[in-house]
């Protein structure tokens, strides 16, 4: 993955460039074992992977470009892994990449058409009574809440390719910026602009190129949001489960042998929403999991190591394909100072699109073993 | 699919739930049985697909939204059929939308960013060029040309669901309105708004649900443009060629075996450099062979039945599933008026993005056989 931030003089293509690049040494192969690619993004437009193969020296391969809101990433790795399985392609590439800086200074602004955009029901504010509500239902302290980007912005303080490298106190939480009570600017994600690649393998390809740091794609799933599988509740995430379920059910692995997750933390209350979601945590205790250092990269379920998207950034595309770089360099010990000590199983999880509603949700679900 | 044309009321969800909508139908299936869903468009924005879903009732499902430019609606059919291949599905949506008159009244203007449009290297204006080109290398007369949309807006005046439904005459052709010589507003596909959706299937699934009615797809395959595969002439097209020539392997069918073809006539220039590139006619030979009328509807080897881009229109998303449905309806005998007789194998072939350069193409073939 490239250096995640504020990137004025480049853009997506030149940060997918680098990132492919990246990828190639990394698996240590000849770019040209490469035999089809898949380009998630939101805001790009349009054949951005096919400028980002030509930079590459890459072009001709069949590339698809995938948008699945905040899970397009994510979505890119699990149909590069259909082609495999398809029998189609045995070497696959999947990238995502984001200027978004280039499309907004701020966070995207809503669609016009959006009736619940107009009337305030934007991110943050969506994000912001579900946060009041849970504090309401489970008795969450907002310093509780404050923990969460105090324990992933000292993550990404240990991560060199992270938006942010400074760590925070619950005090600078509760100081910052009002946002969308209770939310405050630090319990949001940025505007950032990245991007990272994978190379996805079939088993024989594995075999071939894969020099035993091969880690395996045990599953990767995903639905779309519905009127069954939107919370019913604002506190719990019935998409983010179904999807889970679907993963745990291909993986053969259960919530209880995931030893680590990067999650959708987009904002703070939503890491919450997610890993009680995931199953990873009982329904209100997530907060004070946290509070006794649980979630710490030396608790017992660590959680966003990277940073999650609150330290390391949320550049659209590239955030879904970026979790699974964590989750490989964690399953092959290569994380540094912000190793997972005998990390086996490790969850990435995406949620796109509308936060609450009946339509227009994306979630992907992956879980890598070693 | 939808009709093609204008539809102000509407937009590419409504346009896309209606062809969900009519697919379900024509497959005969109970929409419960669809497991999974792809979605292609250009401009409609972040989870278009997701809005589809959940106006049909299938929200839930996995769906991933596709673009390749103009390939964007073949896309979703060829991941689609990777899908069922990898045995994760058996039943899958492939749907393809566009409302381009929301996104502009003229032509999509160039991105900004790109130094050829701004010196006036649009679409109309490369292919002009080529047109050009072409004429002084084959001797095309103006009024050969011309004869093209004349052909395909004569065989969208039979089909109920083309954009145009009046014939034109040659004189009309070139007496319409100069778009950039020596191509004329005729010689131009239109902005249209339309959406197209097909079942994709297992083997196993048409055996329980395809009543013999299901077409084999026995080939569906994509390429980005690069360096080595496109145009080093303006005359030729070796991606479309290297797009096809995967295809006729993968299908085991060779291009003098088609019966009939649906190309990309964005502009009546381009129809004559997609079925020489696809290898249906002799290069510098198609324009003649257009005269003696054997890519009419009763000709040696039918071009857009359908009406193509110029008579049908060309609502991106929708243009190349609208394509496949045209096939499909031919394959099957149900084309009424415009029944190609005994046809057996067709062909669909899409290209999208950048016309002459090094990067940012994409290109679709697919094979169709009864």
């Amino acid at each position: 993955m490239t250096r995640f931030g504020k990137h004025p003089d480049r853009d997506a293509t030149d940060l997918g460039a680098e990132a492919v690049q990246g990828a190639v040494a990394d698996a240590g192969i000849d770019p040209r074992a490469i035999e089809a690619a898949y380009c998630g993004h939101v805001f790009q437009g349009m054949v951005t992977g096919q400028r980002i193969l030509a930079q590459v020296g890459l072009a001709g391969l069949p590339l698809t470009n995938v948008e699945n809101a905040c899970s397009s990433g994510a979505t890119a790795i699990r149909e590069a892994s259909l082609a495999i399985r398809a029998g189609e392609h045995d070497v696959v590439l999947a990238v995502g990449t984001e200027h978004l800086t280039g499309r907004s200074q701020g966070a995207p602004t809503p669609d016009p058409s959006d009736p619940e955009a107009a009337v305030g029901a934007t991110m943050p504010g969506v994000y912001a009574m579900r946060a009041r509500r849970y504090m309401e239902e489970f008795g969450m302290t907002r310093s509780q809440l404050a923990l969460i980007p105090v324990k992933n912005k000292k993550n990404a303080a240990h991560n060199p390719l992270a938006h942010f490298r400074k760590e925070i106190t619950v005090e600078e939480v509760l100081e910052s910026r009002p946002i969308a009570d209770p939310l405050n600017l630090h319990d949001c994600s940025p505007v950032t602009d990245g991007a990272a690649a994978v190379i996805v393998m079939s088993d024989r390809a594995a075999r071939q190129y894969g020099n035993g740091r091969a880690v395996k794609l045990a599953a990767s799933t995903l639905r779309s949001g519905s009127v069954d599988t939107q919370p019913t509740s604002m506190t719990y995430e019935p998409l983010t489960w179904a999807t889970a379920e679907d993963a745990y059910e291909k993986a053969g692995i259960g919530p209880e042998q995931v030893d680590f997750a990067e999650v959708h933390d987009c904002f703070s209350i939503a890491e919450v929403l997610r890993v009680e979601g995931l199953g990873l945590f009982e329904q209100g205790e997530y907060p004070a999991a946290v509070e006794r250092g649980e979630a710490d990269i030396d608790g017992r379920l660590p959680i966003n190591p990277s940073g999650g998207l609150l330290g390391k950034g949320h550049p659209l595309g590239g955030t879904g394909v970026a979790q699974v770089v964590e989750l490989v360099r964690q399953l092959r010990g290569e994380s540094g100072d912000r190793q997972i000590e005998g990390a086996r199983v490790g969850l990435a999880h995406c949620r796109g699109g509308k936060a609450v509603g009946i339509e227009g949700a994306a979630c992907t679900v992956q879980i890598l073993v070693r």
